[in-house]
């Protein structure tokens, strides 16, 4: 070990098989793999150019984690303009209040006594926890619950856009559960969240602004009867990376919820985000790097990574680095993948490593334990993937 | 808290948030969701039956932990009778090893020099660690790596018989490579594999039979051109879940590998493991439990188990327990699920519980961090999936 391999060492403790990597030139190509790899220029360059994009459109950002699971990006969002972060799940939001992280928006139900209890003891932990909820039932829990445990917990209004996936289903139900949160004790109303995923991918523009443009017009009529019966909503949360220029140009929210423009992947590379309207043109800062681990075939070879690697709900991973032009990945297994070249003869020796585009990038991270930073071929940081896990 | 629950805290120590419920009367009711439940009573069977179904067939089982990753599992098939635990990953071995097992064989090749320093190390603290080789070049660096460490490595010779996914390709190279084996110091030649992942799930026996005897002639081939060559292979190792039946019938190999046996899932179920043909009728031993979280919707309502809590490579989760008869599981994003119900009127509250047989069952748990052991509805006692994570 030369050089600052030793502080490596005690910097990287708990890191990871890539620790002793820190700050070693070249580390990059001895990394152990399979390793989620970011790329700080690009990273820190969608940070900076979603700042610059949402400056003076009236929109602020509170980035959602359920892309990275990770405190240490999420500060870096929060460094670069965030109001704070958030979370799918409870589970992710404990992780990212432990790190310290003030801000954090809970964007799907808690339902459940046992859960309902540790949301009211993180309450008591964080600085301005946010949770949304759907159901009078569960609203009244939540309130016996926090206030119980001496707290006051902000409660927004889920409203159901257009998915029926979460959300109150109409207008009359969001200004009855508002009332409810605004004159129970133990919660107050801090807003309303309408959050349409089916429309994200939509891949023309214009299609993805007309059908969710239903979905704006829905949430504004909440949100003016909600006015109307003198519970304006402070909050109104919403939005992703599929749909930035859109929501800029309605105006309707006014706190977005983006995730993914921090990393990119296939999905969202295959869209128009539409430089040509305003909307930033993200890199694909994340990228999973492989080995080749077997090559005894004809025209194709054999990678580490499986269905224990990349998510299988959207399309395929692509090769982005390391293999020759027009090679193409697929699946081979849990834990392989297979190459095969466009050409006759092309082939990878063992231990070659590559690159590829992650083809989901949120359930793709969530199979990992570490995201690699990297500038150049210098692995400058590991950061743990800390709120990982479903429970 | 009541009971044992005192001492529940103390054993549940960093077992997640259902620690607590361990023992307690009716725990399994009041479960943190998403949650892996797996049926003690019909896990033990299925142990048990496949343990009758070797005994007087010239078969042994060395069972794969890929499937659970969890040494908790890995040391009950020990205890009922199997040689030791197969690994997909050096990640599984070292996790397998630190947990006190005995007779790991890592049934992929470990390739880059960072790797192979690791398996070197885990070596010298491992009582009967194996790796399969399939390269040169790999078998050069594995023996130079363990010498150079004091040790020696049992190494087996994979052979392709069909998938062309890992191991050598023709019969002359795997005898050229297990006499490179067989002369270098640091390593010893062990025997060979031959896994036919891709006719595990052949619906029909006689299909998969027919498919799958094509392999086992080349596998056959291969293990007498070793013994022609003076290398006659002491382990000759291969099978899944899939074709129990046909290695006990053929004779071929020596080892069995299956690993879903215990858990069974949606994939295996479609197919005949086939009782009338002798192999053991196996239970669905593992579920997830998920709770409702929304229900606003008519016709379906949401639960909190979307792709990052059931592997999506394969067919859809099914309801087993909770639901109305008839209802259907699916995709609803990351962290949602949809029930549908098959008769108007039908619903489920939120907060209410459902079970789904897993789609897939390894990729499955390797998103999880806890196997939920209950008994009845009482919680017995919950495993890390201690060796879950890629790198």
């Amino acid at each position: 070990m030369k050089g600052n391999g030793a502080n490596a060492i005690q910097r990287g403790r708990g890191l990871g098989p890539n620790a002793a990597l820190i700050g070693e030139p070249g580390g990059l190509t001895r990394i152990t793999t399979p390793a989620l790899v970011l790329r700080l220029d690009l990273f820190e360059r969608n940070l900076a150019r979603m700042g610059e994009f949402l400056r003076g459109r009236g929109l602020k950002i509170r980035p959602h984690s359920k892309t990275h699971k990770c405190s240490e990006i999420a500060k870096r969002q929060i460094a670069a303009g965030a109001l704070g972060t958030c979370c799918a799940t409870l589970r992710e939001a404990e992780a990212m209040v432990a790190a310290g992280i003030a801000g954090v928006l809970i964007t799907s139900p808690v339902v459940g006594a046992a859960k309902v209890e540790r949301l009211a003891r993180l309450n008591m932990a964080a600085d301005g926890l946010m949770v949304v909820a759907d159901n009078p039932e569960n609203v009244r829990e939540l309130a016996h619950t926090v206030r119980a445990g001496g707290g006051e917990l902000t409660v927004l209004v889920d409203v159901d856009v257009g998915m029926q996936r979460t959300g109150v289903a109409t207008i009359a139900a969001a200004v009855e559960l508002a009332k409810q949160i605004d004159t129970s004790d133990g919660i107050r109303f801090g807003g309303i969240q309408g959050y349409s995923g089916m429309v994200q991918h939509i891949e023309d523009y214009d299609d993805r602004a007309a059908t969710y443009g239903v979905h704006l017009d829905r949430f504004a009529a909440t949100a003016a009867a909600l006015t109307e019966a003198e519970l304006a909503p402070a909050i109104v949360t919403g939005g992703g990376t599929g749909t930035i220029a859109i929501d800029a140009a309605r105006g309707v929210i006014n706190e977005h919820q983006a995730g993914s423009y921090i990393f990119m992947d296939v999905e969202y590379n295959l869209i128009e985000i539409v430089e040509d309207r305003g909307a930033p043109p993200f890199a694909t800062a994340l990228t999973m790097r492989n080995t080749v681990v077997s090559a005894n075939a004809e025209g194709f070879v054999t990678i580490d990574g499986g269905f224990k690697c990349f998510a299988t709900d959207g399309p395929f991973p692509e090769l982005c680095d390391g293999a020759p032009e027009g090679a193409k990945y697929s699946y081979f297994g849990d834990e392989h993948g297979r190459i095969e070249f466009a050409n006759d003869g092309e082939t990878l020796p063992v231990g070659s490593q590559v690159e590829l585009v992650t083809p989901h990038c949120d359930p793709t991270v969530n199979l990992h334990d570490y995201i690699h930073a990297v500038r150049g071929d210098v692995i400058e940081n590991i950061w743990r993937i800390d709120a990982r896990g479903v429970l």
